[in-house]
């Protein structure tokens, strides 16, 4: 197994006013052909404490890289630190000053002297070409350790990491990363865990995580192995597993969006949905409209955030918000059929509940939500209790509705879930 | 001077699949006191590697963080960590276990024994309390070091850090980095750079950097000063000359947000707004009703996605659509009127565009989108050309949507913007 080590150099990093991109990318491509990252370590532009990162590295990982710290504006701390780590001096590379004159005089600006220095290198550095930018990426052998040095900007990152680094380290290993993602809503990660976790006992090399936000838990599934079509038949298989055993809970896989799979199931039988919300305030169609090609399944949106408007708009009758309140079932059920009578929809959406933080009472608290969707006197209309913030109340309840009417759709037209 | 190391634990910070935004949080919230980040370091979810990371960090920092690796699949691996450090068992603690479960109970959830760990901690741990969530925070104090302890999930870690650790730590340092933002929109960053430089070059001493958006430029100016309210006043003179020179661009500072401001200016008049919304799809309304008290002034939102729909539901004419098309000055000048007549608002916003990525013509490319907002026979008209990405197009228009608005209300009611 081939072990790395991710080094990221500069101020802006460490005060956090620039978040470190980077080292993600590069973990990722890392990972991708079966060389891991056990530490990411992240120094300003500063020479003591790059070269004693570098230090520690040298003593834990196969593969070492650094990144930023180049670059004319940088003091070029880098350069500086390899120097003084491998005790040599700088060598002048004329051929690169003149490639970079070259670039400057065909634009038409003139040439800062400055970048003198983005021609000189470390003598003992074997330099990688950088095809989005003038600062070279460099190599450092230390026995059988190989150091990569490459500047900070994403974009010239990527471009040495993919079109130098990749290339060369493909080839000492055999190992490839193979990875799926399970996304469900609904269930707390705690219940998924007792739920599904003996699922994965069969499979013990296969990693899982939980990967929790307040709209779901995604579940990561990771292999490791040489041959990629078996490990992608161990994890497909496990997904299917999952998918069987919650199919409330799992909405989709991969790439699949909730919005996304319940578009779809609209789309293959040529239906139309309606929404009619009131807490979530236009969110529920904004997510179905995130959808490229949701004009064929959606038409109508009605947003009833006052309760004269769910009369005038959507027809509930003033007696029963005066006696249930916006925030019950029986408006949720005149909801539903408002939006259905004063639309060409087949299916509708119906959302009221207290956002929040404002608003609650003893009967009725704050994150109290009522839910219904369905189609012509086919309604399913739940209660839901959510917490006390308002925007993630909102994002809880589209999340629970749109879920709520991927389960309907599929029990009317499969039969079952 | 008090120099903090931040440490960052779990698989999926080092696989790079999560992007480690947590240190950049602390690292900003310690700055802000005068606590300066030399050292960042991810490890994994591994007992050596989190213990080697805590005595490098010892060895050279005052104030440590240790982020992640709590929680109930995590293994707990930070924990294990810690009690090994210091060489003890773990105490457990009845009455959290008891609020846990009652928690559950509330909404209606089984309790998972999982949640056991969740109620022990390192016997030497002082706890910190977490109002996020169900993972206390810990401190361990080793002579004159602090080790700050916190799961790694973002909202969680923010609660602790804001509201336990930084009260904390602020009476243990003089000082004092004051920052404040100034939100923009509709301008890009170099015209807005060409604009406004030259009011920054009376003061030398703070630090300017621009944060492009799709969405607007915010500007943040940050001072380093032992008299906060020196810094404060230097600061504010700096916003309020920027605001006064660039009034269309500028929405707002500090925890502002557009449709906060636009909220305000309604409130402040007993106005109210409706929505007339095609290609946003309802992001709009959601946009307004993400602020608490919204309903003080949004009452409907129409999202009419289709064609026939902006007929029946806002009376577009049916030549207009036929001759000029959704997207045209004509069916938004209809779109506002029918929005103002149905409805008991005072103002009107409404939007239609190709949102794409599909649906473009050569006369009517992708992102193409007319936005108008007014209040009866007073309508401002404008056509906006965004991008290619279907949901920064939403956003785009949003934005844009709103700021004409506020810019509309500005004029209308305090003569000039």
């Amino acid at each position: 197994m081939i072990y790395a080590e991710l080094i990221s150099i500069g101020d802006e990093l460490l005060s956090g006013l620039t978040i470190d991109t980077n080292s993600a990318f590069i973990a990722q491509q890392f990972e991708s052909i079966g060389i891991f990252s056990r530490w990411k370590t992240t120094v300003g532009d500063d020479l003591d404490d790059i070269c004693g990162a570098l230090e520690s590295a040298l003593a834990r990982a196969d593969v070492i890289t650094l990144t930023g710290g180049l670059g004319p504006t940088h003091d070029d701390m880098t350069k500086k630190a390899l120097c003084r780590h491998f005790n040599v001096g700088t060598k002048f590379y004329p051929e690169i000053l003149e490639k970079m004159r070259l670039r400057f005089e065909r634009r038409g600006y003139p040439f800062p002297i400055i970048n003198r220095n983005q021609a000189e290198y470390p003598e003992v550095a074997e330099l990688m070409h950088n095809s989005a930018g003038s600062a070279q990426g460099m190599i450092f052998k230390v026995g059988e350790k190989q150091i990569f040095v490459m500047p900070g900007v994403p974009r010239e990152m990527k471009a040495i990491t993919t079109e130098e680094i990749l290339p060369r380290l493909m080839n000492q290993t055999s190992h490839r990363m193979v990875r799926m993602e399970i996304h469900t809503t609904g269930v707390p990660e705690s219940q998924l865990f007792e739920q599904i976790h003996e699922i994965f006992e069969a499979e013990p090399a296969v990693r899982v995580a939980y990967l929790p936000k307040h709209t779901g838990v995604t579940i990561r599934l990771s292999l490791a192995d040489e041959a990629e079509a078996s490990a992608r038949a161990i994890l497909s298989n496990l997904v299917e597993k999952v998918t069987r055993r919650m199919p409330e809970g799992v909405f989709g896989s991969g790439n699949d969006t909730l919005p996304g799979v319940v578009g779809e199931l609209l789309k293959l039988r040529h239906l139309k949905v309606a929404t009619a919300e009131s807490c979530t305030g236009g969110l529920i169609a904004s997510m179905i409209t995130d959808v490229s090609g949701s004009s064929d399944y959606f038409e109508t949106g009605f947003v009833t955030y006052a309760d004269k408007v769910k009369q005038s708009l959507l027809g509930v009758p003033p007696d029963v918000l005066k006696n249930e309140g916006a925030v019950s079932e029986a408006t949720i059920r005149h909801m539903l059929a408002g939006a259905l009578e004063r639309t060409s929809a087949d299916y509708a959406i119906a959302v009221s509940g207290i956002a929040g933080p404002t608003g609650g009472t003893p009967e009725k608290p704050v994150g109290l939500v009522w839910i219904g969707v369905g189609r012509k006197d086919d309604f399913v209309v739940k209660r839901y209790q959510f917490g006390r913030d308002r925007v993630m109340n909102k994002e809880m309840t589209a999340m629970a509705a749109l879920n709520q009417l991927r389960i309907k759709l599929q029990q009317d037209f499969v039969g079952c879930i």
